[in-house]
């Protein structure tokens, strides 16, 4: 009896019954790692759902189970099944489109973090995939809506037996892929700041409509790492505030860790933010400038050359009775006569500094 | 004795004692639809006020009373009257000009909720509904101004019998109710990130003044959508601080859903308006470079033929001793001059990359 | 014993002790209307201040003093001195230049509200009248600017005896008071709407500097709203938290919808307020289409007719020697180039979708 | 031995141990005005520091120093001594570029306040002066950087012997400065009025660019004014709170005046800010519009006479064969079609509204 | 077993175990200096490290170590494991990209700030350095990244004696340590003061596109002052709290100055921010106003000689019938013609202002 609000692709107020996966169509196959470990040994394996078994809970062990894929509702129902998860959860589970956020179900915490990566290519288009990690005493579930790699060093950790991971429990395993995650934000946000170095030559020495165009794609991207930090930042306060049982003392301070990025990954943000706004108005005004320096050039051509043609036109009228067309150097001085406006218009304009 | 306060199309300060209806101007007959159930049987009737009789409460069933049309003050009136309803709490249904609100009257909530739809004819306007919803235990009173059926997928719920509808109170109704007008919003949103998708491209390609009315008709519609959205946010919140002794403890998990889909919306909200204010930025950069664009033509056409115009014009003048006119070779060596100069002139121009 | 602070007419620091107005000059006599009503009986009368006599407060009654015009500083010292006022009191009745508050000086709450009105002639301007209301037990005093109407009606439903008027204690006649002034507001902002409409219009039709002064004039409307009800949103609220002893239980569901009401103009005019940065927007663009299509009116014409004229002048150039002027189709064989040359122009200007 | 944090002219890091005055140079010797009064008498005295000696506070009396003038460190440091004040306490007499501030020392209060005062020379630049008041149970010592004479008319009361000065302690005589120093707030705050009305008709009638410097100038003005309110009306609320020992009961009425009159203060501000970006929004704009007019008679001109220049030279081309030259009535043909293509122009220029 | 998070150099969710150096890259000789003071005697030191003895902390006396380098991890992990820092804390302080923060490990509370200098080079590009402090009780840790001699006047103040630094504790050390970062501010600040002042001058004289990209390199230094000084603020804010059982109630009030300064230079930036924006409003009306200016030349230019070249060009034509050519005084005629028309179109642009 499972509650569904598949708010995109179904209508609204039908009946709860089935999960349904919201968001990008995947069809890789779904794979579910368990890792069982305390301080002496590490077990891995791998579930093959929906028939497979999943491992129990057991007392001074910490179990790890990552799934790899959410778009079989069947396999997370299952999950959800047998370690005891909400209606709710299992539904924010496979709805992708879910902002940032940290519940406590009493029994269990539920966050919700969004994992960031940059695609190869040009232009640099950010990748947001969402990751859905319960925490419960010995037990920590971690989902994925991809097959990215984001937490295999976290394993490399635990089979190592190096750092604290292995004399911890769940919580500080929590913490180790909440820490992966925006250790990852860091990468986007360098990336950001040498995009805002490039556009800020961009825009002083060779700024087009692309410039611009570009400048919003960065704040877009700005806003998608902005949208995936802003919620952590407060969830990771809420966690640390220590109220959750769940969450062992000597933890808090890790997790203060975790606010402490979120919260200089923000401050970097506004910081690109201004940035970017003293680059849009040194865009619009090299806009204009571009604008007088053209009508600069329009100005200076008929400023020399409309006074010169009147009085060529002058000599060229057909009076019958013109004297200064009979004199000998009547040619020669209009052309001096005109060589001196020209000069002097010249030096006009050299006067107003257009030249 | 009811105190009205129809503030805009009454003269302030009148004495109260009448139910005014505030709003659209609506002719529909007022349809009352009675729903009785508990966990075994569903029994539906309708109801014709003023004279019909209304269900009371019977403990152990719940009991939901849908009106729609709320024109009809005498009808509201009655209904009020027969559940104990405060005068103001009627003449905040009749009057569907209230912004949403969750009103604690100690023996129930009152709740005013916008629904959304969107019209299917094009320019596609946003048509705002008003619904107020009544909860005590054991009972929900449901008002629409209109005949839109929001509400039809729960009763279709409610008769299935399937999902926890049937097992829960009245305040599990309630949060079906709030959750089908919220899930309308997640329509209008999507449709505004559609509009969005197409101003973006419409900017960048063919920017005109209908895209800068069609960017602040989205902008209105965000408008409404957030003004619909800010409120029940809000309310959310107080409702699953689990305060009120009408909404049980198993309840407060879905209305944190509900709160959950507010926040999601607001969010999605900022990002559209941050993207709008980009596509204004787009927009007004793109009317000065088309003003660029016009000006170097005039700028181009006016450096190549004002000095060739005057140039012709010196041998168009009439005087009696001028050399250059008797030579043989005088028109075409002033000709190649010309196109020398035009050359030249082209030359510069595409330096100055205007071409 | 009274302190002034007539801030802006007077040196700052003087010694207080005479009641100073601050405001728009009045003459008109001041007024004093004596109510005393219970639910059984209602006796009105009128005072002649500073020679007759105030009534006392009797218990089971409600006394209403309503002082039209606060010009008059002794009438104020005299009416302040029976009924128990502290000096502060007094001298934020007389200063019409209060913002509107909300003060508890113990024995009784001092409210100051601004009644908006809007003049009939065209320009629409509004007008704002300092209202002061004291709530005592059993008494309320009610101090108005000049001699609007705007009490009348609650008068009338005294007279009448219809409502909870007669019933209730002083607080509920004081939160009529309130009503009757916030009721008002909604005038103005059906006026601020209206114009809001007109403005949009006009933007997108017929823009010009007047349409920029109207909207700045309306921004100035709003401001004045916006002044008038912020303060009281925060007041209502603080008295609809009932902890003042003088507001009884039931009057605070009242004061709650006074609340909501100012909740209600607010998000009113932050709507209007987007609205108008949209306006502004559109109306600035449009000033730029236009010098856009100014300039292209300009390029098209010199597109045109610059090197039809150079070749014209080429052709009335005097050279001796050039073979086209002697031949039979010179003359036409030109004048079919220049009409080539004029439609190949026009087919350029076209492809740019310049006409 | 006390702490010194010249900021500004000191290099940073520096020991501690002389009191080192910042701000403006000032020469004039510094004056200590010595007044002790109870209800019956009042006693005024001058004071010769740092030889001289200074009074005791006695019980059932209000002692108040006032010393004009803070350049002179050792003055300051002797004053401080005698009555017991906090070495940090002094270093903020002396550092005249505070921040205006309340400071709770226990045993007395310290408030910083910036008295304004506007240049009587065109251009009414405003002038600030630091002004720091102690207050202790029967003591208020009081110390101004000039020699200006906010307190003149506080003085004259207390020797009156009118109003509550005298029957009340130092806390009473203390809000009396605050007052003082506020109410000429109001003063300024007229003065900014009146250059918005006259910049408003400056910006509509004749705008230019010093206008705009004017504007500038202006909204400088109105951002030293917020920055001596704003922290007085936190302060001034925090007093009216009524927790330090030090204020009476009775005396926090008179504080909350004070708060009143900040908030009226911030509140006019933030009007005049609107108003000035909307004077910016009517400056820009009518830039604009002036580059259209100038637009327009350039194309109206070019317009006119190009095409009618054209057809003139056409005619003034040297063809053999024109059979139009040898027409009788040739000539006069081209000037009336000449004149019909004028009229047609401007017929068209009327049309789309140019002149 | 040190937990690393160099985030921005390595590869995210590798194994914690190494510190790494993050930030510039730094080769000066890590020198440890250390302090050993009581009222009686001071006694200095420097400690060599790895292999080094570090002194213990003794009761009565305050041990001051400072380290000037950062970038060598293992001296930083010696230091660290000695006085019993928590690894997260080691991991901040090589990591030089921390926001300041105050951090409460319950033994010891640990500061990040970063100290301010301005190269003395053109350009006065702001440098940042990140200092981090350790308060235990009766242990001072500073840590800086490069050489500077920040603290130099505060070790010449515990040798000299002078002042409270001897008679009080590690807190007070650790103030003053705050303190000599945050005077350093005010010359920042002073610097960015007559930068304005500068740019305020050259943006009405001297406009060009290098004022605009140092208005916008003068805002990228408001924004690191800020950046600094806005979290200093409220970390002082909770020292002054007096929570935490480090700090002495003393001491507080000296905070409490920091914390007023960090107040005062917001303001300022505050101030100065205003001040940009209206520079920027300035710079952007002139270049328009500039545009204006060459606009109206053109339009003069072409306002006289188009008319005239008209004139003359119907003079041109080769009418046979053309009665003005032959007569005796068409040609002066003309002149005088084109004369008063010049007039009188010089006229028409006086009478409009343009010259």
């Amino acid at each position: 009896m499972i509650g569904s609000s598949a708010h995109i692709t179904q209508l609204p107020g039908l009946s709860p019954g089935t999960l349904v996966h919201v968001g990008k169509t995947r069809s890789h196959p779904v794979r579910i790692r368990l890792v069982q470990f305390d301080e002496k040994e590490v077990r891995e394996d791998e579930a093959v759902l929906p028939d497979g078994e999943l491992p129990r809970v057991s007392e001074g062990r910490v179990l790890w189970i990552h799934v790899d894929g959410v778009h079989d509702p069947e396999t997370i129902e299952k999950v959800g099944v047998v370690y005891g998860l909400h209606p709710l959860t299992m539904e924010d589970i496979v709805n992708t489109e879910q902002r940032p956020k940290l519940e406590d179900y009493e029994t269990y915490l539920f966050l919700v973090m969004k994992a960031l990566s940059l695609e190869s290519r040009p232009g640099s288009r950010l990748q947001t995939e969402q990751v859905s990690v319960i925490i419960k005493p010995g037990l920590v579930l971690s989902f994925q809506e991809g097959n990215g790699n984001f937490f295999a060093p976290i394993l490399e950790r635990i089979r190592s037996g190096r750092g604290l991971m292995r004399k911890r429990g769940s919580d500080y395993l929590a913490y180790a892929l909440i820490d992966a995650v925006v250790d990852r934000y860091f990468l986007v946000l360098e990336t950001l700041g040498e995009t805002i170095e490039d556009l800020q030559d961009e825009v002083v020495l060779a700024p087009g409509t692309a410039t611009l165009q570009r400048i919003h794609a960065m704040k877009r991207e700005m806003l998608i790492l902005r949208r995936a930090v802003w919620p952590l930042r407060e969830f990771a306060y809420n966690l640390l505030l220590g109220e959750s049982a769940i969450i062992d003392k000597s933890t808090v301070l890790f997790l203060r860790d975790v606010h402490d990025h979120a919260v200089q990954i923000i401050d970097s943000i506004e910081t690109y933010r201004e940035m970017t706004s003293g680059m849009l108005d040194v865009y619009l005004s090299s806009i204009n400038n571009r604008m007088n320096e053209i009508m600069k050039v329009l100005t200076i051509i008929a400023t020399l050359f409309m006074p010169l043609t009147f009085i060529s036109s002058i000599y060229g009228m057909n009076f019958h009775y013109m004297p200064e067309l009979q004199w000998r150097w009547g040619y020669p001085a209009v052309l001096i006569l005109m060589a001196l406006i020209g000069v002097g218009m010249l030096g006009i304009i050299r006067a107003r500094k257009w030249l």
